[in-house]
C-alpha cells in the first residue's frame, strides 16, 4: 500500500475492504512521504518492520527482489490525486498489478499516458469507484441491458454532500485541505471528487456513454479555490437526457448519492445511503422493491451479496466488491486463465480516462458561452 | 363555476375545495361549451335549474341581473389554458372576482391584458398554484424568510410524472388530449402543466425571483407535439442556483413533486407526495423532521392546517387553502376591510405572469445556442 | 348537529367530512349544552338562527314538525361518550336516521338497547370508525378477501399516541379533559378512545373475529384515573393470532395507527399516517408498493378515491367515504331502493356493539389472573 | 474455529467479521465433523493443512502443545446449539478463551454448567449477540442511561422473519433443518433463534431486566416440530412494560428486528434494517433523526463506528464490534491489563445463560393457564 498512513480515511477503508474476504494479505507498506511515520503506522498494522518502507520508490524497488510467493502481487494507491501516476507508472514498470483510487490522475494527460503503461505492460488496474460496487447498482444495470425498462429517455444522477458547507480546509482537517488545493487535488474540486463518481455510475448502469453536456460550476464558500458545486445538462448515447449533480455545499446532506433512470416501460431508483433496496417503477402498475437476497436477481447481484435477505451490506462490502474481483481476476491471471465476466466486473484505466475528460469538460463548458460542448 | 363538467378532474377538485370550510356555496355554472349537458351536469350538483347557464356569457349577464345577496360573488374558471382569459376578463369587467386554474392564460401578451383589467377594476384574482396552500410549505417559506439556513445556495425542485410515457392523446383520454394540443395548452406541455408549478413554487419558497435560466425541453413520445420532458439550469436572485425538471414520461413516477433548499446553515426538504413532513437539515447536528401539528410553527403553517398532529391533510386540503384565503379576503373586503397578511397569502395575477413569462423564457432557451437567456 | 362547538376537534371533522361530497348540507344544530353558545356557534356556521337548537330534545321535536323536505334527514351526535345513547335514541324514535361517533356509547347495556331500537326502527346508523374510509384499507380487505396472502396466521395492530405522556387533563385542555374521565369516557380510557379504532380496523380487514384476548391495561400518568396504555394478546377465528397495542403515553408519537397481516403466501401493512400506501409482501419475491390510483384496485379501493395517483388524499377524506356511503344510502332507501355493496359500506351499530364488548373484556381480562378472557 | 464448513451461513460471517479489523488472524479450525470435509474446506481458506482438523477435540490438543506465540489465541464456536456445550467447555478448561453463537447451550442446564467453568477460569467469553454491536444501539443506550427519555415506561420489540412461512426443512436447506429440530435446537425454534436476540437486545439498550412474562407460542406450518411465531407480553424493572414479537412465518418479512421505547419524556426508534439511523421523538417537538457519524454521538457509538455520516455500515460490522471488542480484552488482559469500558463491551455468558432461562420461561408461560410467569 502506498499511502494511507494516520488520519488518512480512505487508506483504512482500503484494507478493510481488502481483508473482507480473505484473499488478500497486507504485505507491505510506504504509508507516508515520512520515513518515520511511515514505519511507526506500519507497526500499529502487526507489518513486520522490514516490509515498512520510507518511500514507494523503496518499496517497489525492495519488493522486486524479494522471491516471487513472498512478494507483493499488486500495489494499492490511496494517496491524494497528485501523486498517483508516479507510483501507478513505476509500480506497473516493475511488474506489479495496481489499485487505485479516484480519479485516477492530476490530469487527463496524466491518465492517457498510464493508459499506455497498462496496456503496454499487460497488467491488472483497478480503479475504486467502489460505488458500482453495490449489488442493486448491478442489479440496476443487468434490468436496463435486459431491455425491461426499454429505451433510456431520462437520468438523474445526484451526489449532494454538505461537509464543505464551511471553509473546512482553513481549520487543519486533511481531507478538506487537499481536495479544495488545485495543486494537489487537480483542475476539478466537488466535481473531480464526487463528480466523477456520478458519472461513472450513470455510464456504468445505463450502458452508455455522454456525447454532450453543458455544465454550470460554482464555488459558493469564500476564497475557496475549486467549485464546491455544480449541475450539468447531458445528453447520452441514443438519445437519452440525463442531469447531474455535485455538490459539496449541500447543508446537512451526508453522502447521498442517488440515481433515477426512465425508460420508455419503467423507471428505477437507487439511493447509496439505502443500498440494498432498487425500486423498479412500472407504467401503472405497482412498484417493485427489489432487495438484495430477496427472489430473481442477476448472476452479478448476486455474485457481489455476502448475506442473505435483511442483513445489510454497506460501504466497506461494496468497495470490497472491487477488491474482491480483482483479487480473483489476479488470481485467474496468475494461473494461466482468463477472468470470466463475473469477475471480470471492475472498474479499469479506461474508466479512469473518462472521469478525466468529464472533468476536462464539465470545467471547458463551465467556462464557455456556448450551450453545449462535445464530449 | 365556469368548465368542470362531467369527466373534467380539476373541475371537482376546485368544488371540493371550495366546500371544505363552509365559506363557500356553488350556486350557479355554466360547465360546458354545450349547454345540454351544462343543464344535465348542474343537476347533479344540486344546483335550481335556472341558475345552469348554456355559456359563461349567459351567466355573467344574468348573475349581474340578480341581486346583490342573491347572485354569485365570484367566478371560478377550470376551463382548458385557451379558455381562460375570455371568461375572466368577462367577469372582472363586469364586477365579478375570479378564481383561476393555471398557468393563468394561453399567452403571456394574454397574461399581461388581464393583469391590466385586475388593476384597474381592483377586483380580486386567485391564481390555483395550489401547491403552495400546503401547510408544510408555509413552513419553509417562513424558516427561510427567518435567516434560519442563511443565504440559500443551491435549490433542486422537481416535478416528475409518468402518466404520459405513452402516447395516452391518442387514446382518447380528455385530461392528455388537450395538454398536448398547443391550439388549447399553448407553447408549452409540461413544462407549462407542470413547470409553472414547480416555478411558483421555488419563488414562493425561496422568496427569490428567477434571474436567468438555461433549458433543454424534449418531446420523448413520438408524434406527441409538445415537450413531454425537460431540465432547466436556474440563477436566481442573491447568486442562488437552481435546478428545475418537468418531465411527463418519468416511467412510474406519480406526481412527485419535491423541493430541496440548501443554504449556507442548514437546507430543507419537502415532497408532495408526503406532504405534512419537512426536513430540516443541520450542518454536523441531526435532522429534524418538521411536522404539521408538531411543536413551533409560523402563523402561517398553523392558519393552513386544519387538524391536529398525525391526521394527514392532502391536496384538497392544500387546495382548499387557496380558496379558503381567497374566501376570508374577499369577505374582508366586502364588510371593508384590507386582508390581513394571513388570509392574503394565495397565488394572484402577478404569479400568472411570471408563469407565463417562465414559460417563454424557457421555449426561447430551448432552441437557443447561447448558454443563458436573462429572464 | 349535536354537539361539535367551540373548541370541539372532532365536531368541525365531521362538518368537514359531510361537507366534501356535496351531498350533505348542514341545516340545523344543537352545538352546547349552554344555549346561548349554540346559539352563537351556529352563526360561525352560516346557519338560520331558527335552527340553532338550545338542546337536542328542543331540536328533533322543532325539526320533526318541519315539513319533509325542510326538515333535516339525520343526526350527527359527536359529543363525548356519556352524551351518545339518550339523543341517539331519541332521534331514532322520533324517525331520524343517525350517525355517531365512536365508542357508540357509555357502556355495553346502552350498546345493546340502542342495537334493539336502531333495529326496530329500520332505520340508518352509522358510527364514525373512520379509518375504515381510507381507499388502501379497504384494498387490503380486498385482497384478503381474494384469498391472496393465504390463511391468516399472525396480525399486528398497534395505535400509539404520546399526546397522553404528561397530565394534559389537569390543563384543561378539553379533548383530555373528558377523555380521561370514568364519569364521561366510560370504563376504559386509552382502550376505549383509540383502542376500539384498532379493534374494529382489525376485524373490518381480516374479516375475522376476535375469540379470545389476554389483556395488560397500565395508568402510566399519576393520578390519572383510565388506562393510558394496553397490551392485548388476541386469538381470531380460524386460529388467527393478533396482537393489539393502544397507548397514548409513546412519547412523541403523533397518531399512528399501523396494521400488518401476514398469510400463509404473502403479508400486508398499512399506516394510517402515510395512507395512500399499502405494502403486499410475498415470499422470495419483491414486495409491491400499492398505492391509490395506480394499476388494478378493488371496486371498493375505487369508490373510496376521489383523485388521480400522487395526489395525497388524507383522514378527511376518509372520514367523508363514512359520510359519501350513509348519504348515498340514505338517498338509495329514500327513494325505495337498497344500498347496494358499495354504499352499504360503513361501520355499523353492531360494530358499535363488538367495540363496546371490546372494551369489556379487555378490562375484565386486565384484572383477571387467568391468561384467556373468552369474547 | 469449530464448525462453519461448506454452506454454513454463519461461519463465514464470523470469519469476515473477525477478520475486518486486522487484529485477528484464522490459524486453525475444525470445519466439519467429517475429517476429510473439514481438511478439503481449510484449504479454501488458505490455511496450512497441519492446523486443519479432524474434531474439535483434536484441535484443541494439539495447539495447546504450540508455542504460545503461535498457537490460537482463543476459539469460535460456530455449530448448531447442541454442539456448544462440549467445545466451549473444553477448549475453557485447555485454557483457550472463546466465542460462541447464540444461545449460548441447548439447555439452561448446561449455559449454568458453562458459566462456572467460565468464572473458574477467569477467561474471556464472548456471545454473539451481534446486534448490540451496531453503533446506533449502543447510542440508544447511552441516550436511556443518560436520563434524556425520562423513566421507560413502554418498550416494543419485534423480530419478524417470513423464511419459515413454509416447510423448508422438508427441503433439505440446511439452515432450516436444524433450526427447527428439537434434537439440535433445543426447547424453542424461532423463539430461541431470533427471540433471545430480541430479549437481549432489550435488556441491552432499557438496562432493565425482565420481572415476568406473559407468553403465546404457535406453530403454524403443519407437522413443524417447534415454535414459529410467539408474542410475549413482559414486565420490566421499574414498573416498564414491553411487549416481544419473534416470528419467522411473518411472509414477506426479511430480517426485521426493530426496537422503540418510550419513556417519560421521549422516544427512540431503531431498525436493524436500517441501522445507521435512530429516531428520537420528543413531546410536541420535532423528531431528530439520528445517524452515525452526524452531531454528538457517546463515544461507545463513535467507537463502534469505521466511516464518515453517510457511508453505510451494516451486519459484518456490528458483527466484527464484538470480534473487535473481544480482540482488544483479550490483547488488555495478555499485557496485564483490564480491559477499559470501551473495549469490555461485548455480550458474556451471564447474558447467555440469561438468553437460557429466557427460552425456558416462554415455553413455561405459554402451556400455563396462569397469566404471568415470574423470571
Amino acid at each position: 500500500m502506498i499511502g494511507g498512513g494516520k488520519d488518512a480515511f480512505i487508506g483504512e477503508v482500503h484494507r478493510m475492504a481488502a481483508r473482507l474476504d480473505g484473499h488478500i494479505d497486507l504485505v507491505c507498506g510506504a504509508f507516508s512521504s515520512d520515513p518515520k511515520r511511515s514505519k511507526t503506522f506500519g507497526k500499529t498494522l502487526h507489518l513486520s518492520a522490514d516490509r515498512v518502507y520510507g518511500s514507494y520508490e523503496e518499496m517497489i524497488a525492495a519488493e522486486k527482489k524479494l522471491p516471487e510467493d513472498v512478494r507483493m502481487d499488486f500495489v494499492s494507491i490511496v494517496t491524494p490525486n497528485h501523486l498517483h501516476f508516479a507510483p501507478a507508472k513505476l509500480a506497473l514498470e516493475n511488474g506489479f498489478h495496481v489499485v487505485c483510487d479516484k480519479p485516477v490522475t492530476f490530469s487527463i494527460e496524466e491518465a492517457k499516458a498510464l493508459q499506455k503503461v497498462v496496456e503496454k505492460k499487460k497488467l491488472l488496474f483497478a480503479l475504486t469507484h467502489n460505488y458500482t460496487g453495490y449489488p442493486m447498482v448491478k442489479e440496476a444495470k443487468a434490468i436496463i441491458a435486459s431491455g425491461k425498462i426499454g429505451k433510456l429517455r431520462r437520468a438523474i444522477v445526484e451526489y449532494p454532500q454538505g461537509w464543505l458547507s464551511t471553509r473546512l480546509e482553513s481549520s487543519g482537517q486533511k481531507q478538506a485541505d487537499w481536495r479544495t488545493d488545485p495543486k494537489r487535488s487537480g483542475k476539478a474540486g466537488g466535481m473531480g471528487d464526487i463528480g466523477t463518481h456520478a458519472e461513472n455510475l450513470l455510464e456504468y448502469i445505463s450502458g452508455l456513454k455522454i456525447k454532450k453536456l453543458c455544465a454550470d460550476l460554482n464555488t459558493f464558500v469564500p476564497d475557496r479555490k475549486l467549485d464546491d458545486d455544480g449541475a450539468v445538462l447531458l445528453e447520452l448515447e441514443q438519445g437519452a437526457k440525463a442531469t447531474l449533480l455535485a455538490t459539496q455545499i449541500a447543508a446537512g446532506e451526508e453522502n447521498a448519492l442517488k440515481i433515477r433512470l426512465y425508460g420508455e416501460k419503467a423507471g428505477l431508483e437507487w439511493s447509496q445511503m439505502e443500498p440494498n433496496t432498487l425500486l423498479l417503477k412500472h407504467l401503472d402498475k405497482s412498484t417493485e422493491i427489489k432487495r438484495t437476497g430477496v427472489g430473481k436477481l442477476s448472476k452479478a447481484t448476486q455474485f457481489a451479496t455476502r448475506l442473505p435477505a435483511g442483513h445489510p451490506e454497506g460501504f466497506i462490502e461494496a468497495f470490497a466488491n472491487i477488491y474482491k474481483n480483482f483479487a480473483l481476476s489476479l488470481m485467474a491471471v496468475k494461473s494461466g486463465k482468463k477472468p470470466n465476466d463475473l469477475i471480470d466486473d471492475y472498474p479499469k484505466i479506461e474508466d479512469g480516462v473518462r472521469g478525466m475528460r468529464f472533468i476536462d469538460k464539465v470545467i471547458e463548458s463551465s467556462v464557455s458561452k456556448e450551450k453545449w460542448v462535445r464530449f
